[in-house]
C-alpha cells in the first residue's frame, strides 16, 4: 500500500510504501494516515499485508488484527474493517486467504469512492445557496482515499455555485485543518479562510457562515457523534447562532452497538502534542496536558446526519435504524 | 518604564527599557506588553514619557495621545488612561506637566496592586471548594502589573485550599495561555493542566471543572464582555454544562458609553498570526485568515462579574450602575 505521508503536508508531498504490519501500525499511530474512512481501508490493507508477511494461519492473522486495532480506539472503521476481513477469511483454506484479503482490500478501496460520491450527492442540497460553510479537521480526499466526506460536500457545493467560501479551523493540536484542509481547498480552487478553533463563535456571530459540516469517527445509535476534538465546540456555537450543524459520514461510521456516545472509547494522546508543534515548544516544560483526540457531540446539537444511504434527521434512534436495514440488505 | 518582554516567555526573561513614545507603541503593538490593566498603566507611562521626550505642549501631548490610543482599540483601559492623563494635565502650566504625568503614572501603578487584591478578595468566595478552575489567555501579574485579575482569583483560591488545579487553554493564535499562564502557575506552585482551546467542552463534560473565570478587555453597560478570542466559546461550553462562568476585571474595564457589546470595537490582527507561530508556518501560503483578537460574550452567558467594587449579578444594567456611582464617589 502506497500512502501520502500526511505529517509532511503541506510543505512536502512524500509517499511511503507500507510493506509490513509494523509499518502500518507506525503510520496509523503517527498519523501519516488518518481519517476514519481511510483508516478503514488501512485495516483491510493491513490484513492483506499480514497474510503475505506473517503467513495466513489463524494465529498470525488474529495476532495482526489485535495489533492493528490497538493503534487507535475511537474510529469505528478501523476495528470494523480488521474484524470484517478476519471473519471473511478464517473460514477459507489457508492457501486462499492472502489472495482473498487482497481482493477485499481492493474492493473496499474502490467502493469508498462510490460511497463518498453518494454522501456528496445527499449533502449538497442541504447547503444554503450563496453561503459560507465552516468545517473542522480534515475530511477530504486525504481522509478517505475517495472524494472525502464533509469536505467533499463543500467542494461539490462550490462546483455547483452554492458555496462561496469554506472556513477551515486550524484544529489544534495537530493542525489538520491548517495543514491539510486548506491544502485540499487551494488545490480544488475553493476560496478558503483559516481561523483559530477559538474564533468559531465570533465567525458565526458575524453571519458569514450558513452551515457547519464535519465528519465523524463513530456515531452512536442515538446520533451522539465522536469526531475530532473541537467538533462539540462548533456544534455549541452553531446552536447558539441557529446555524445548521451537519455530520457527513459513511454508514460504516455508525456503531449500533454504542447506544449513546457515553459508550464510545475516546483516545487520549501524548501531553507533548499540546503546548508545541513539530519540534517547536511554546509551553514551559513540566506542564501536564489534557489531550483527547476526539470529543462527543450530543445528538441534540446535530441538525442532520448525511450518509451514503441518505439524510437522517432527529430523532436519530428512529431515523438511523431503517438506513441500517437498507445497508444490510445490500445498499 | 522597564517591562518584561512577554513575547520571549517562557523561554527567556528579558526586560526592555522603554524611553520613547515610539518604543511604547511598538511594545504594545507587538504584545511585548499586553493585558487590559497593564495597557492602562502603559497609557499613563506613555504620556509621562511623551512629556519628557517631545515636550509638554498641548500639541505634543495630544499628538502622542492619538498615536498611543491607535495601537489597540479594544481594551478600554489604554484609551481611558491616555485620555485621563491628558485631561488631568492640559489645565496645568506647561512646566508642571511632565512632573504631574509622572506622578499620575506612579500613582496608578501603585493603585493597580490594591485593585487586584480587592478583585481576588471578592472573587475567591465564588469558587467551589475542592475544584478545578478553567481560565483563558493570561490574566495574572503579567497582565496587570499587580497580582492579576482572573488568575489572581485562581491563585488566591489555591492558597486558601479551594482550588485544586487550574486548567489553562493554549489561547490561539498567540498562545498566551500556553506561554504565560502556565509559566505563572508553575512559578506560584499551582497544579496546572494545559489544553487546546477546542478541548474545553470535553473537559467540562468530564466534570473536572467547577468554575470558569476569565478577564475582560471592555465590558458594556449591559454586561456584554469583550475579551480574548475564545472566551465566547468557553462561556457557551460552561452554559451547556451548567458550570458558572465568571468575568474578573477592574471597574476601569467597564465602559458605560457602550450600551451593548455591539458597540465595542474589535481589533483584527495580521493573517500571518494564524496558520503558524513564531516563524514556523504550517498552513500553505496564500490562505486568508479570520483573526479577531477579541470576541464579545453576550451577558446572558455570564454568571457574575467580579470587580474591585464587588460582585455584579444579572441583570447587569441594574447591578453595575450603582457600582459605577460608588467608584465615582471615590472608591
Amino acid at each position: 500500500m502506497r500512502v501520502l505521508d500526511q505529517t509532511r503536508l503541506p510543505h512536502e508531498e512524500r509517499y511511503v510504501d507500507i510493506e509490513s504490519v509494523a509499518a502500518m501500525c507506525e503510520a496509523i499511530r503517527e498519523l501519516r494516515v488518518r481519517g476514519a474512512p481511510l483508516l478503514g481501508l488501512c485495516g483491510y490493507w493491513a490484513m492483506a499485508i499480514a497474510a503475505v508477511e506473517l503467513g495466513a494461519s489463524d494465529e498470525a492473522l488474529s495476532s495482526a488484527a489485535r495489533e492493528v486495532k490497538a493503534t487507535r480506539p475511537t474510529a469505528v472503521d478501523l476495528g470494523a474493517a480488521v474484524d470484517g476481513a478476519l471473519a471473511a477469511t478464517l473460514g477459507l483454506p489457508v492457501v486462499e486467504r492472502a489472495a482473498h484479503l487482497r481482493l477485499l482490500a481492493a474492493r473496499h478501496t474502490e467502493a469508498q469512492a462510490a460511497t463518498d460520491a453518494r454522501i456528496a450527492r445527499h449533502g449538497v442540497p442541504l447547503l444554503g445557496a450563496g453561503s459560507g460553510v465552516l468545517t473542522h479537521c480534515n475530511t477530504g480526499a486525504l481522509a478517505t482515499g475517495g472524494l472525502g466526506t464533509a469536505l467533499a460536500v463543500v467542494i461539490e457545493g462550490w462546483h455547483r455555485g452554492l458555496v462561496q467560501r469554506c472556513y477551515a479551523t486550524e484544529t489544534r493540536p495537530l493542525l489538520q485543518g491548517a495543514r491539510l484542509t486548506t491544502w485540499e481547498l487551494l488545490k480544488a480552487g475553493v476560496p478558503a479562510t483559516l481561523l483559530p478553533d477559538s474564533a468559531v463563535p465570533s465567525l458565526l456571530a458575524s453571519g458569514a457562515v450558513k452551515s457547519v459540516i464535519t465528519g465523524a469517527d463513530r456515531i452512536a445509535a442515538n446520533g451522539d457523534t465522536a469526531n475530532k476534538v473541537g467538533t462539540f465546540a462548533l456544534a455549541l456555537a452553531a446552536a447558539r447562532h441557529q446555524v445548521p450543524f451537519f455530520i457527513a459520514a459513511p454508514m460504516t461510521t455508525l456503531d449500533f452497538d454504542c447506544v449513546t456516545g457515553a459508550q464510545i472509547p475516546i483516545e487520549f494522546r501524548h501531553d507533548d502534542e499540546v503546548g508545541g508543534f513539530s519540534g517547536q515548544r511554546w509551553a514551559p516544560a513540566g506542564v501536564a496536558a489534557f489531550n483527547p483526540a476526539f470529543d462527543v457531540t450530543p445528538a441534540d446539537l446535530v441538525t442532520a446526519i448525511i450518509t451514503d444511504q441518505g439524510v437522517a434527521r432527529p430523532p436519530y434512534g428512529e431515523s438511523l435504524a431503517p438506513m441500517r436495514r437498507l445497508q444490510a440488505e445490500g445498499g
